[in-house]
C-alpha cells in the first residue's frame, strides 16, 4: 500500500497558516492549478463552483473556512452561515463547519478532521479491498476519489488498497454528467495511479452490466440518513436499480461523517438544483437549444433496500442500523 | 393535427434531382444549415460524422445514394456497399440500400421510400396516440423525431400527435450522451413543435422516474430482431431496466422497415463502436484526460420482455409475433 508521504496525487486542500490552499477541480484533467484562498467569502465562491468539491473535502473546506475566519478575527457564526449556505446536501460540510466552530481552537480542530478524513479514507480502502474478488470489473459514479477527500478518497479508496494489495481490478469509469467528475476527475487520478480503467457514458453502464462485464459498484455518498437511504450525485439511483436487476453487489463507501441520523430518509433531504447552463453549455459550445427547460437536480436518493453493503472507517455494514451504531460510538468518542 | 405542408420542421432530406439536401444536423441547435450531396462517397462521409442519422432518415438517405450512383452512371453495387458499410446497426440502411438497387428505376424508388416513411410516420403518430393517457409526462431518449426521419419522426411523432390532439403532454428529454441528440435535436424539435419538455442528464431518468414524474416512456429503434430485441441508442436498455422498476410503460415506435426477421435475436446485432472523441472532447474543450480508454459503444440491445408494445404504421403490437408477422405482410404488399 503506498503511504502518504509517497502518494502521487496531490493533496485536495492543505492548510497554510493564513490561507487555504485547493487544487482547482475546474481545470483538471486540463491543468493542475491550485487556488490560494483567503477569505470565507473566496472560499464559500470556490465551493459554489465546484473548484472544490466531494462531501469528505468539503467537510474539511467547511472547517478551514471557520479557522480562517478565527485567524482573521471575524465573526464565526456569519462564517459558519455563508459556507453551510453554499451547498444544501452534502451533511459534511455542515458538520465541519459546527464542529470547528464549537471548538475553543478552530485551527486545531479543523486540523484535526483533516486528519481523521486521511485516516478514515485509509481504513476504508483497506476495509472495502475485502469485498474486491481477484479480477474484478468495478464500476463507479462521478468522484469518490482523492479530489473528493484530502488523500485516498472513499470508493476509489477501495479500488486503489485492491489494487495495492495485487489484485488486477479494473474500473468502468461513467463520465457522470452534467459536471463530467468521472471523466475529467476520476479518470485522471486513475491514471495518476496506473489502474486500469474504461470510460464510458452514464447511459452505457446498463449495456456493460447486461454484457456480464461488470462485478461490483461503489460509489461515494453525501449524506446517508437513519434508514440508510443514500443520496449522492444523481445517476447513482439508477445504477443501483441497474445493479440490482443484474444481481451485482452494489456498494456504497463513507465515512461515518457523511451519516446524518438527524435525518429520518433520503425524502427528508433538500436535492440541490445546480444552474441550467450545466447542460446547456460545455466551454464555449452550445449544446441545448436557447430557452430550453433545464431541470438540473444535482443529486437523487437511493433506498437502502438497493445497497448491498456500507463500507466505513469502521468496517463493512450490511444493516443500516450497524452503521448508525457505528457512526454514533465513533462521535461518542469525539466528545 | 399538422399537415405536411404546414410542417414548421423542414424536411430531413430532400431529392434535387441531381444532388440531395440534407439538413446538417452536426451544426444544430447552433445553426440550421443544409448540405448540397452530389456524389456517393460524400453521402458516405455525411452519414458517418452524423450529418444525417436515425435509422428511417438513413434508408431514404441509402435509397437516394443508390439514385445518385445510378443518375451518375456509377456501379451500383460500389455505391451499395460504400453506403452500407458506413453504419452496422441500423437494419434500414441496407434495405433502403438494397431496395433502390433492386428497382428498374432507383431514383423513383427512392422517392418511393422517401413517401412511405413520411406516410408510416404520420401512422405510428396517430397509433401511437391512442396509448397516452392525458397530460401524459413522457420521457425519451436520444433523437427518434423528424430529424431522424423525412418528417413526423417515430417516438416524437406520438408525442406530436397526442400534442396536436389537444392532450396536454410534456416530455423528459434525456440528453444522450455522447453525441447529444436529446439535448441538441430532441429540445429543439420541440421547441420548434411548441410542446413541454424539460432538459434531463441522462443519470436522471431514474429520479424523475422515482418522483413519480414519468407516465410512459417512448424511444424509437435502430432495429427489431425477429424474437421482438430493440437495439437503439446506448442509454436504452438502462431505461426499460428503470421503467420497469417502477412500473412505468416501456414502448418502442419503429416503421415496419426497422423489423429484421433475418436476425434471430439483438445478441446476433454488430454494435457499432464509434471514435473515442466523442466522450474526450465536445468542440474544444477537453473533457478527460488524455491517454484515457474509452469505450463507445453507440447501441444497446433492449430484450423483448422489457418491451410494453411496438407502434408501427400497421398498429401497437405487444406481441413480437404479430410485428413480425405484419412487417412480413407489408413486405409482401410492396413485392
Amino acid at each position: 500500500m503506498t503511504a502518504p508521504d509517497d502518494d502521487p496525487l496531490p493533496p485536495t486542500i492543505e492548510w497554510c497558516g493564513d490561507h487555504i490552499r485547493l487544487l482547482d477541480q475546474r481545470h483538471l484533467p486540463g491543468a493542475l492549478n491550485f487556488l490560494s484562498v483567503r477569505t470565507v467569502e473566496d472560499l464559500a465562491a470556490a465551493i459554489e463552483d465546484l473548484a472544490v468539491r466531494g462531501a469528505p473535502a468539503l467537510g474539511v473546506a467547511g472547517a478551514m473556512g471557520v479557522a480562517l475566519a478565527y485567524t482573521l478575527g471575524s465573526d464565526l457564526e456569519t462564517a459558519a452561515a455563508r459556507l453551510i449556505a453554499t451547498r444544501p446536501t452534502a451533511v459534511n460540510l455542515a458538520w465541519g463547519v459546527r464542529r470547528a466552530q464549537a471548538a475553543a481552537d478552530p485551527v486545531a480542530e479543523a486540523l484535526s478532521i483533516r486528519d481523521e478524513d486521511v485516516a478514515a479514507c485509509r481504513a476504508i480502502g483497506i476495509h472495502g479491498a475485502t469485498l474486491v474478488p481477484s479480477g474484478a470489473r468495478i464500476l463507479t459514479h462521478c468522484n469518490a476519489g482523492a479530489l473528493a477527500c484530502v488523500r485516498y478518497g472513499t470508493a476509489l479508496s477501495v479500488i486503489r488498497h485492491a489494487h495495492a494489495g495485487g489484485n488486477p481490478v479494473s474500473v468502468w469509469v461513467d463520465e457522470t454528467r452534467p459536471v463530467l467528475q468521472g471523466a475529467r476527475l476520476t479518470a485522471w487520478e486513475l491514471r495518476v495511479l496506473d489502474i486500469p480503467a474504461r470510460l464510458i457514458v452514464d447511459g452505457a453502464a446498463a449495456a456493460v452490466m447486461g454484457a456480464g462485464e461488470v462485478d461490483l459498484v461503489v460509489v461515494g455518498a453525501d449524506r446517508i440518513t437513519a434508514n440508510g437511504d443514500v443520496v449522492n450525485k444523481v445517476g447513482t439511483y439508477g445504477l443501483a436499480v441497474l445493479a440490482r436487476h443484474h444481481r451485482i453487489p452494489f456498494y456504497v463507501a463513507a465515512p461515518f461523517s457523511t451519516v446524518d441520523p438527524a435525518t429520518a430518509d433520503g425524502g427528508a433531504v433538500v436535492i440541490e438544483h445546480r444552474p441550467v447552463e450545466e447542460l446547456t453549455t460545455i466551454g464555449s459550445t452550445r449544446i441545448a437549444p436557447e430557452g430550453v427547460v433545464v431541470e438540473n437536480r444535482a443529486f437523487d436518493v437511493t433506498p437502502q433496500a438497493l445497497v448491498t453493503a456500507y463500507v466505513t472507517e469502521g468496517g463493512v455494514f450490511e444493516a443500516p442500523a450497524e452503521l448508525i451504531a457505528g457512526a454514533a460510538a465513533r462521535n461518542r468518542s469525539l466528545d
